[in-house]
């Protein structure tokens, strides 16, 4: 059985997704595709705009994904290199032949090149690292600008490039493919209507309009209230202001110079407020939004997990005919989670953060199931 | 100067407790009457209705209150005892010459005649006492129990006489004085209509309508919303979804049976319903509310006082021209806080989280001073 992974956040599910996973399968003549998706908060540290299952559920219920893979909130709110390893460790892990993915030029040799250079093994690369950090970068600055440095034929600036080198990076037994991303130019007959994930929200916000989604995707907003930042910002305020600073300096992401930074920022009245307070050279919106995740579920640092590249646990939460083929298949030798266990402890909690200002209207974590879809 | 001391949680301040100032200033002789009041929960856990700015200026606005002290949280969220201990020190503390407090029956010789007695000293209350705990008794009802089976002409299971009881145990230097309640039976033409706290709220919570208070009291009713358990519900169950059983076990009131008992009660969709899984014979309403307070604010077990017959300083909430000499009076040895302070940092934290779920409208505690209120 051929199966194909693309690894996804799915916020929300939108047409270029659907061309992509569709384009996938054709491409790669897969018998599945399994998306590895991100949980309540997004890589970048953002609450997700429906809740997993919700989106889980989408994805599978438009036909072109069978099965939705958690990638848990542990291994997936940190910057690019670790939320490839631990995306790509889940899609080895379910014996993936190939992990497809977009991009711009649609070409994958640049990425593969550029992974097999290795450059961050260099040591000239640790100095310009090292430089770059000295004047005030970003960790994440910093590291593309070395790369930059020592490699221009690879813009690791680009968010795409980014995710696209650090899954050739992390693959071991998997084989890359990319989709060209449709865009500016680019016409398929199939989709006529295509915007970005964070495109889509942003009309929705401004409008109340639901654009370039397929019908799945369109019955979330209807259902549900979309997540934002903002409608966490008086539980930010709650924990930033009755949360002493040696307390917070515990947590994920946070360290003696951003806690007082973090309780000052706790006395402006909204999120965007807050969020301009903290924002400099050094803590970026990305960090910045992290480190409220953290802060949300109460994620200390003794809770990260001691790799990234093996991920415990595969926790299906939708799919259809097809996936259940998949499931079936691995759950002899793949540790597999369709009931709740202790290992999903740490998700519950974050689950819990997630729901507080949206009305609770889901059922707890503990009682969910992976959701089967009669799509096919 | 005569200085006459209530000790008081006017929540909110209504007819009654008007009637009982203005007649403890005329008895008492008192060129100054001075509320000890609770801060934003209640002795028995609850959310005042109010928060204490506002309900302490109500009380000066009536002219028949001249200064208003806070009784700190950490002090007065407690069993009778510590509560009363806490309440008397901040009156002697300011040198009031009488505490005047309520009663039944107007006679004050019962209540310190039972004070003297000194029952709980002697081996056959302990016995008693603990007789009681083994048979699945309340700490609280226990204790009643024990006095009553060894001292049966004071009944020390009416809240009035349990506090009356506990505050003449407390008095050093301060005499003692009683006012008979408002109540069937009695009349005052200048008070036609008299309920408790407890049953202004009820009537609120039913009818919309406000009985039984000043006009100072009214007007909170309009300008606020009125703080209940169940608005604080969602943050609640935010707090026993995504604390860890052990961190649970280090707050104030938790211990190893009843934290279990907690998490699975934050499952319930309504306050009342987590309230009616966890009250049994041990755990009482009034020792689950504490508890539930304690998780809000994050009370660690580690921040309970050392004593509570000495509170470390005196902290003015509103007061008119009388209480702003009284203050002067007794400034310089005395320590007062009328700005923030360090030592006042707890409260700023259950202030936070006491506003929460109420819109966050006033100050934050760190901007508070108190206010000057000309009502004479």
């Amino acid at each position: 059985m051929r199966k194909t992974a693309i690894i996804a956040e799915y916020n929300p599910f939108h047409n270029g997704h659907l061309h992509q996973a569709e384009r996938a399968r054709i491409e790669t003549d897969a018998d599945a595709v399994i998306a590895v998706m991100s949980a309540q908060f997004t890589q970048r540290g953002e609450p997700a705009a429906f809740d997993k299952w919700s989106r889980a559920r989408a994805a599978v219920q438009t036909g072109a994904i069978d099965l939705v893979i958690e990638l848990p909130t542990r291994f997936g709110v940190h910057r690019a290199d670790r939320f490839a390893s631990a995306a790509v460790a889940i899609a080895e892990r379910v014996r993936c032949q190939t992990l497809s993915f977009g991009s711009e030029s649609g070409d994958i040799s640049a990425v593969t090149q550029a992974a097999a250079a290795n450059i961050e093994a260099t040591p000239a690369y640790q100095t310009a690292f090292k430089e770059a950090l000295d004047n005030g970068r970003s960790s994440a600055k910093a590291s593309s600008e070395a790369f930059g440095s020592l490699y221009p034929d690879f813009d690791l600036t680009l968010p795409n490039n980014i995710l696209a080198y650090h899954y050739a990076k992390a693959a071991t037994s998997i084989e890359l493919h990319t989709i060209r991303r449709l865009g500016a130019g680019y016409h398929d007959p199939s989709v006529s209507d295509v915007m970005s994930a964070t495109g889509v929200r942003a009309h929705y916000l401004e409008s109340g309009m639901v654009r370039a989604v397929p019908d799945a995707t369109r019955t979330l907003f209807q259902d549900n209230p979309m997540a934002h930042w903002s409608l966490y910002w008086p539980v930010l305020q709650y924990k930033l202001r009755t949360t002493p600073k040696d307390v917070l300096e515990q947590l994920v992401g946070i360290d003696s110079s951003l806690s007082p930074r973090l309780i000052q920022a706790g006395l402006e009245p909204t999120f965007e407020q807050a969020l301009a307070r903290l924002l400099t050279r050094r803590y970026t919106r990305t960090s910045i939004q992290r480190a409220l995740v953290a802060i949300l579920i109460h994620w200390r640092q003794d809770e990260l997990p001691e790799r990234f590249d093996d991920v415990p646990y595969i926790r299906p939460l939708a799919f259809n005919t097809i996936g259940r083929t998949v499931l079936k298949d691995i759950k002899k030798d793949v540790p597999l989670l369709s009931k709740y266990h202790p290992n999903l402890a740490f998700e519950a909690r974050v689950t819990e953060a997630y729901r507080l200002p949206l009305g609770n209207r889901s059922l707890v974590e503990h009682m969910q199931t992976p959701q089967f879809i009669d799509s096919k």
